[in-house]
């Protein structure tokens, strides 16, 4: 396969989809897990979901049950989620709080700092320090945690100084949990990527989503948003009043941030346009638009002036994929009283469940042996045209000598 | 594998049921699916669904979406239902009708001829004349649609003249969808169509179906049918009234027509054996029995005086099959008023559940190391035999060198 | 995968976990039931399923579907439930009782000795004696029935001797069923044979259980329980008064019976400790603990003074089993007067659950390339040592030439 993986990579005509294999083969997302997944950051969860000593997320990164969680020292740490005796999953649901991480089988009892505290009746030869949880890399960009299964993890130095500088006014660490939900597609994860990387469907999927957010290629593309007159307009604006918001993509493209308007006079994600929560205390004004973030492969962002929203991309099969989004607002907001969760929430539910339906018939219509790459706009396009063309040369240069760094066994 | 297949063809014995991997195995599975289903005429849908320019059917051919759509020209052609852009599965429902055929992702839009009229945004370079749904072999035998993935799809013309001749009393084209029911057996689809080429099983399995339908093996066996008495009658009076009756079979016993008398004074399949509904005005007298006409691999049908029965079989599977009846009824007949559904349905929705339940239970006893192929009936299996006959050489004809005409992709 | 799979077991350290392979990798479940399941006596049922003439339990042990049916001469014999004519399974059921067994296909009809009396119209060629339904090794000990589908079956009269002697002071033959629970556990076999071995995770999972069960590893894990006092003090209250109750193991540590007592003043699995069904006949007192009895690789026992519990566990995939656990009471007991269903169960049916949850979790753990076998605690553990080592053993015995004994196909 790796051979005949490589040919379909020199093979891959940039501009077009990909061949129906990256979209629907076994192997190949075999080999997505070991080239991309277990080897890049990927985004974990929210700074904001770690609120007290032992909070924890727990993620499944392929086969890798991994855990995320804080510790006494306020250092947020990850781990194999699985017990070094014989082999339980540690934290079984999505998230939590505990003291100590208490292994639901024996009840080997593990400090949130990883290390083995107690274990019961395993003798004096027994040597517990030998017996910690699994350390997996775990760092920090924007208020968000990423985890690393490789090895040796990526730089991320360049990505961690600029994301942190847009994100600074947006206050990440004084920011809660609003909302999250989960669903699963149907469909390829790069089938969830090129959707969420064009808006040349909006028009036509989004009804409610388009009431704010703008279609306009120029402003969402893979060009500095600069070109567009709005787009110029409202970087200018922002930067002077002190909000980092010029376009700025990394060198390899895996990585971009920037800041776009609204369209007319919304503020934020809803149905009117309006506010949905109080204002962040260190945005400047209301009319801020939305820092867009996205970090392949696995999320993108939107940082407003009255909340924040994470996506979080998970591949569970070839077909399947698992989507996350969280509504973070201000920690002194009140449901009820400074925010309505259905206010809040309703676009983005409507968004996402759109995005999964025309996912999963993309999936359908991928999977015919008929089936030929077309070509994508070049106009609406260039962000899907981006993302492909960084995906291709990421699993070619996996497959050198070398090039492969094992995920940490 | 195939060096095996071929083998376990040779080795298979006439009169005897397959052997296991012929029921169970993925590989025999996907060779059906490349040998037969990909290469022979496909039942896909009855023309009374396509009552209006834009009217459409779906259907899933292995990876293969297919949608059969009638054109503004009245024509009916059949298109693989993938969108030229990025593959968006077009039409996504079972059927439905649109004057223009719009993808849903990105609005790309298509005539009911197969034509790309309309894409947003594609530059000048793009040449939409290049760009239409690809097309796929499309014809009609006895007011039934079929469709071929084959490159060079087989001959069709024997059946179609045969067929044609036959149901034309029944006035195909005069006739409206009553209903349709979907199914899925967890059952190999070659277990499904040798429960349709027997009614060794009817009087323990049917007991609705048998109050109309005759289980004497003269009659729907292999044989001609003047060989029962009350068959070469029931032929003879037919005739005598210009109702094609005669057995007619394939040279290679691919498709076969014969006209059957009921039961006593049974008219239609019902519980009391009276019509349905409103004779066919091209049906002579209401006493004619049913007109049997099947074609392997995928479709049985009755012709009846008051309604027409089509059945289309479709592998999911090695071990899931999907069965879709249809009932058809003159046009003008009002539901309530000329025909009850339920009347008209209950039998064939009764025998439909009993075969699928018998076709399960035969999936997991042929899925046992310990089966052994069984000795079919001579007297009561002939149909059976002469299916397994025909799937054996069809298969064996396949794995020839230049036998395996690949479909078109 | 063989010589990997060698290397594998020969790697495998005593003491530890066995290697993520041996619980996710569906080829060394294909060798697992090879080399264990289609080669050892499998408990199939207890003969309290059998009290007539035509009595039924059917089995699915791996692709084989098995009926153990009961005859004309009260023999209990077991055969591949597959008909002899095109393979449909013969009974669908659980169980069930019929005085001959009839093919729901065509009717061909099997006396419950395997025999097949009755064909329809297959001809004077056709020779119903060479028809008969394919036997399955069949025995019993200590009331249960016992299936093999090796072509030859190991030797059982030792077991067969010890567990008999053992059980008759229960009266097996004079026992119904009270009830009977299926539950289908996500996780591999072995996964749930040494949660059963060992009662470390007993005081963290079953508080009902700990009710009157005991979790001293003394008493319940791999040696003899008169190293325990209190398991010496019940062993020698229990052999005085005629009850064998010493601790007994098969050579090759496959199976093994021991009399233990119960928590405190307790005499049965009940929240209170107190009976749940009126004592058996022929048990000197209440106060008899529980005679446990486990056999690889499918089934643990525990027989009381008042009633009896077989489990029964059946392999479906790599990462799926089936366990049916049986209540036995006393045949003239009657329910609602003399036993209450829901306090004769209520225990039991939660630890099962509760035993579900840990391996279902184990489940997600072990099959990440992160986990690495851990130590089993010599003190808590000796049961899962034991058994892990008989399975390593069985399963190198099984590579060698000749060891693979084929089941009868
Ligand atoms: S598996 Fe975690 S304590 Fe035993
Ligand atoms: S995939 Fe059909 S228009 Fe884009
Ligand atoms: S398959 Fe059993 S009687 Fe036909
Ligand atoms: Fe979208
Ligand atoms: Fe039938
Ligand atoms: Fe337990």
């Amino acid at each position: 396969m790796q051979g005949d993986l490589l040919s379909l990579l020199n093979e891959q005509r940039s501009g077009f989809s990909l061949a129906r294999p990256f979209y629907a083969d076994p192997e190949v997302f075999a080999e997505d897990l070991r080239a991309i997944w277990q080897r890049e950051w990927i985004f974990a969860a929210s700074i904001a979901e770690f609120p007290k000593t032992g909070s924890y997320v727990t993620l499944q990164l392929g086969a890798y049950p991994v855990v995320v969680v804080r510790g006494a020292d306020g250092v947020i740490r990850a781990f194999h989620n699985v017990c070094r005796h014989r082999g339980q999953r540690i934290c079984s649901k999505p998230s939590g709080q505990a003291a100590k991480l208490v292994c639901p089988y024996h009840q080997w009892t593990y400090d949130p700092d990883g290390r083995l505290l107690w274990a019961r009746d395993m003798g004096t030869d027994f040597d517990a320090s030998k017996h910690g949880m699994k350390p997996v890399h775990c760092t920090q960009a924007a208020g968000m945690v990423f985890v690393c299964l490789a090895e040796e993890a990526p730089d991320f130095a360049a990505v961690q100084a600029e994301a942190d500088r847009y994100a600074a006014p947006h206050g990440m660490a004084d920011l809660k949990v609003a909302f999250q939900s989960r669903i699963v597609e149907e469909g390829n994860w790069k089938l969830v990527l090129e959707n969420n990387r064009e808006c040349y469907h909006c028009a036509g999927s989004h009804p409610s989503l388009c009431r704010t957010f703008s279609d306009d290629p120029d402003l969402v593309g893979a060009d500095d948003s600069l070109s567009s007159p709005a787009g110029a307009a409202h970087v200018n604006r922002c930067e002077e009043a002190g909000l980092p918001s010029r376009y700025v993509i990394a060198p390899n493209d895996q990585w971009r941030l920037v800041r776009i308007p609204f369209v007319g006079e919304g503020v934020s994600y809803t149905m009117d346009g309006a506010a949905a929560a109080p204002r962040l205390p260190g945005m400047p004004f209301a009319n801020a638009g939305s820092l867009l973030f996205f970090h392949y492969p696995n999320t993108w962002n939107h940082f407003l002036s009255d909340h924040v929203l994470n996506f979080r991309v998970l591949p569970i099969s070839a077909t399947q994929t698992e989507v996350v989004t969280t509504w973070l607002v201000h920690k002194d907001a009140v449901e009820g009283r400074d925010y309505d969760l259905k206010r809040l929430t309703e676009v983005w539910l409507a968004t996402n469940d759109e995005d999964r339906r025309v996912v999963e018939e993309n999936q359908i219509g991928v999977s015919s042996p008929a089936y030929e790459p077309g070509p994508y706009s070049a106009k609406q396009e260039s962000g899907v045209i981006q993302f492909v063309d960084w995906y291709v040369r990421a699993m070619i240069a996996a497959q050198a000598p070398g090039g492969a760094r094992l995920a940490a066994e």
